[in-house]
């Protein structure tokens, strides 16, 4: 079971927490949690580090803002202690957790469970911090943001355990149900589609953990964290593929405000300036989305349109301008009020005219696609940001996916 | 170097604190520093366990309430670095320091400096948290409160170093400045009489320290912390009685409201009496502190008064009347409004007069002595406690403690 932040905000939100932990143990569970730090603990840590120095030693900075996680682990021990289940919490050094020594972005390496599996045995729980662990040369190391859920789903990895988050929503959703209110929870969706929702903009999970969760075969549950204990829901389960007899062909729409678009109006159409231009924008450590060519008429120049981050236009334009190679082009034209949506499904695969359905749906709607990418479980359309919710709308209601 | 928690209240307190470090570092001294939680950061955590759990298991309790040191310690050595200094923090468990499994009142059994000392050979100071060390089965311990003073006297014992506590007084004076303003600095204290002092009420130093710093004659020098860091002032020398070269016959007053006065009447004066009176106390963890026993007229009944904590007081009555055997008497009376006033030196031992020195000042003030006890270094007596201002001043004049 893994609590994040919002959920272990104060003794009230902890007392709930255990009060969930309480019913799977008294179910005859054996149970690991792993916690958050409290809501704001670690935003109030970071900016103690900002305000002491401008760019604080890795080290040290893991040393401060992995102390929060001691404290929530610390009181759900004891309130559980107190409701009657026997609990003892583990530093991420206790177990413990080993990390690869890249302090504020370690990569887990290996969790030990002999203490968890040991307490087990006397039906304790383990109440372990999430987001730390110790590097081989036994400093405090983190995971980086949202690292908790990689936490989770790595002890559970090592327990052979299934993994419940517990979080702020109920669940995934066919898409963001404030912008489509008859967006549905889903039951089941692969690890797969979940990890391009996530990617495309919905902010359930962490995308890391549910790579590992994948790669390790871990079943991961999405519940509710602020619902009545006694009654608990079954939230999503995100699975493998084969686990979902009923494949849908399309699963979920995700969005994203966060693109800008560029474009290199006549660029030499000579080999290796592709290589040259994305080049450029990798050393950079600027990732980019959907890319476009256009055939050149002439043979000699074309034009290339391509997505990056919003917040890393700025650096993506120097790079391409005042880089060791300059791009050279005709004219470079860049905008960020662009929206990506995204429709998703595995049922894709073996299923022809999902492609079609979302061209007519958003031409139907008026709606003009500035770029198209897809992969094989999802197509992406790039549109005027302004047409995001009523494209959303007319997309939902394209796949019928109000409907189970 | 030890700072406790208003040294590191904030940022800027933390800088000013490197700013101490950095000039012991440039005068080529090889430096650990023990730092406190940031002020109110403990208070903040213990409330937290409170408001969790009525009675949190120790373990876990240690666990939430250590977690405050790690912040400072990362910050001060991430200051450092930026300042130029090397530095780097330890946990508790890093050196690591070695305690007793006693939850929340660990004595410490070992420090490891191998770490600092492979450090110092490339001058980098070591950032170390105070309260906090770990247990035989590897569990975070804590001291209890003020444990960090003795967690930096125990880390300068084990380095075979001075240590320098620096705090918000600038010294120990001859008796509270606030009370008696012509109170004076002292240069050097000797480790019993600073022990008399700080168990009479004077607040500067833990008396667990200071035992320690005696029992492994660690130099122990009170310093101010918001002093201008290029300007050091010495403070004051807490050491052993051969390095004070002028023994001074009285070197400090100090005073206690925090007394409680019982009077048994009318006790019947067998042998046994006084072991079954004091001894139903001690089983109620109550510590006695001043007795007298008057002379028995008619050889069948005594009175006797003794005094306790204020705080006990309540608990020292119940334990008289209702304990296994409760005590027989004609009377008990227990009374608040006193206090004690100690009149402390190692001169004292090879000099007559110092009590009637105390006593003639008193009577010129007319103040009532209502109980007396003495050592080899000290001279007590309890009065009504609303004259403890005017007894101090009488008392400071008399011993001619203004001046050197």
């Amino acid at each position: 079971m893994k609590f994040g932040g919002t959920s272990v905000a104060d003794v009230a939100c902890i007392r709930n927490v255990a009060a969930h932990v309480k019913r799977e143990w008294d179910a005859g569970h054996d149970v690991a949690v792993v916690v958050s730090a409290m809501a704001g603990e670690t935003n109030r840590l970071v900016a103690l580090t900002a305000a002491s120095v401008p760019r604080p030693d890795p080290a040290e900075y893991d040393m401060v803002v992995a102390s929060g996680e001691l404290v929530s682990v610390g009181l759900l021990a004891m309130i559980l202690q107190s409701s009657g289940v026997p609990a003892r919490s583990w530093a991420g050094r206790q177990l413990p957790i080993e990390t690869s020594p890249d302090h504020t972005k370690a990569r887990i390496t290996h969790i030990a469970t002999d203490g968890i599996e040991d307490g087990w045995k006397e039906r304790q729980v383990a109440v372990i911090p999430g987001f730390q662990g110790i590097s081989p040369d036994g400093r405090l190391t983190t995971l980086g943001r949202g690292g908790s859920d990689t936490s989770a789903v790595a002890v559970a990895a090592a327990l052979g355990a299934q993994c419940d988050i517990y979080t702020d929503v109920d669940g995934v959703y066919t898409t963001d149900p404030r912008m489509v209110p008859e967006a549905r929870k889903l039951e089941r969706i692969s690890y797969e589609e979940m990890l391009e929702l996530a990617s495309q903009g919905a902010k359930v999970l962490q995308t890391r953990s549910v790579e590992l969760a994948k790669i390790h075969s871990v079943p991961l549950r999405v519940v509710l964290s602020f619902a009545d204990p006694t009654k608990p829901d079954p939230g999503t389960l995100v699975c493998s593929e084969d686990e979902i007899v009923e494949k849908q062909i399309v699963t979920g729409i995700a969005y994203s405000r966060d693109e800008a678009k560029i474009t290199l109006l006549g660029v030499a159409d000579e080999p290796g300036i592709a290589s040259r231009i994305f080049g450029a924008l990798a050393e950079a450590n600027i990732n980019v989305d959907m890319i476009v060519q256009n055939i050149s008429e002439d043979g000699r120049v074309t034009d290339l349109t391509f997505t990056v981050d919003k917040a890393d236009l700025e650096n993506a334009v120097e790079a391409l301008k005042k880089g060791k190679e300059p791009v050279k082009c005709r004219k470079l034209l860049s905008e960020t009020g662009v929206a990506k949506l995204s429709v998703i499904g595995i049922g894709m695969r073996s299923h022809a005219g999902v492609a079609r359905t979302m061209f007519e749906a958003l031409g139907k709607e008026g709606i003009n696609i500035q770029v198209i990418s897809n992969s094989e479980i999802k197509i992406s359309v790039l549109i005027d940001s302004k047409e995001t919710e009523r494209a959303m709308k007319a997309l939902h209601a394209a796949y019928g996916l109000e409907t189970a």
